[in-house]
């Protein structure tokens, strides 16, 4: 039995999030039809990370487990050939059976965009905001997350998780003219809980929330403590390491 | 009467380009729709330059006349309050009478992308290649046509103009990463022109127009003489200098 492992982009504003449902067109429904089809029998694909609708992902992974013989080449081809346009499959590796893209993944890297002037062309893309910011502030509440922290005031609630702790290695503001760009790397991270993060920064740099009472949040375990998610569409998962 | 200047950004994906038709929305009929509804008024606007259908715009510039006394301030938050999204007015600004959108302009630059991997999240606003190319060449081309040269080979069959002379300022192909971003500056553009250069000049990159074919087609004054058109969705129409 083969382990295959895809590298995928997508444009997340058509459909609703990574994981199968009822509901509408999701990317694990569309990458695994067509899989169904070019492999002739059924498989299912693990994501490394389960977006939800709207966000999109430059560095998705996933697995799968196959009989087909099929040249890895051939493979991507024929995925790229038969997916719709807003999802590219970047590339097609065997792997070793016991590699799993969610659980084998030690650090996954996700980024936010926010436009500080409308944009026609970025406005899928990232998350208008027409008040003016203090970076500075965003800036100081960024750096307190890094290390191990209890994320739980920054998770959707009913989240099936043993433990709300995660480890922020990296978490910084970058400013180039009206864009603002946060990008924040760790071991896990919770539901829900970059946009989270987003939206109560930005609650932060407006003015709202004090930045002492951004960082008493960490420790209050309850989702109501912090300010409102961030839009899905600024969302994007850059990149997974194993 | 006053004479408002508009800076307007646009993602051309979903309008028939610029110019008000019958066969759908355009964005020169979406911002006269709107300017009709703030304004109370039929207005009639110009636009520096007539983008075709899929083209977008970072930086449009359009004037109309208005006996309106509407602050700018307000003129602009209505006129984005309730254009769609795919549309932003930057500036509002009152010029002197005289002022024409389309022939006081001094130049006008565009830009064009070509990715040379898929990409999803981009495949709206850049043209995917997946052969390779052979961009010393393309940069001689470009090189080429800086001066003033006649585009009539390069330009769309019964255009109504006098004469298909040009002064191209610059013209140079910058790479980053698997992106290859193409920038033209000139006193005008002929309709069509610049997708025309780009896929002549991809002709030239890929080894099937040789590079002198390609310097010859400047005198031929025949459209048949140079390559094929770029797709529309990978031109930007960035700036109008006046």
């Amino acid at each position: 039995m083969r382990n295959i492992k895809l590298l995928i982009e997508y444009d997340g504003t058509d459909f609703c999030g990574w994981q199968r449902q009822e509901n509408g067109p999701t990317i694990q429904a569309e990458i695994e039809g067509v899989l169904a089809k070019v492999l002739q029998e059924n498989v299912s694909i693990i994501g490394a990370g389960r977006t939800d609708a709207g966000v999109h992902a430059l560095g998705q992974v996933a697995n799968f487990r196959t009989e087909s013989s099929l040249g890895l080449r051939e493979l991507r081809n024929a995925l790229n050939g038969l997916l719709p346009e807003a999802i590219v499959v970047h590339d097609v590796q065997d792997v070793p059976p016991e590699f799993h893209a969610r659980y084998s993944a030690r650090e996954r890297v996700y980024s936010y965009m926010i436009t500080q002037t409308p944009s026609a062309i970025a406005r899928r893309h990232s998350w208008y905001l027409g008040y003016s910011l203090q970076i500075d502030l965003m800036r100081w509440g960024a750096a307190a997350i890094i290390g191990v922290h209890d994320f739980e005031s920054f998770c959707k609630a009913n989240s099936d998780v043993d433990h709300h702790r995660c480890n922020v290695m990296a978490a910084r503001w970058e400013q180039e003219g009206s864009r603002l760009k946060f990008t924040i790397r760790a071991d896990r991270f919770l539901h829900g809980m970059v946009r989270a993060i987003v939206g109560t920064l930005v609650d932060v740099g407006r003015g709202y929330t004090p930045l002492d009472e951004f960082l008493g949040m960490l420790g209050k375990k309850d989702r109501r403590e912090a300010g409102p998610a961030a839009p899905a569409k600024g969302l994007l998962l850059e990149e997974i390491l194993y």
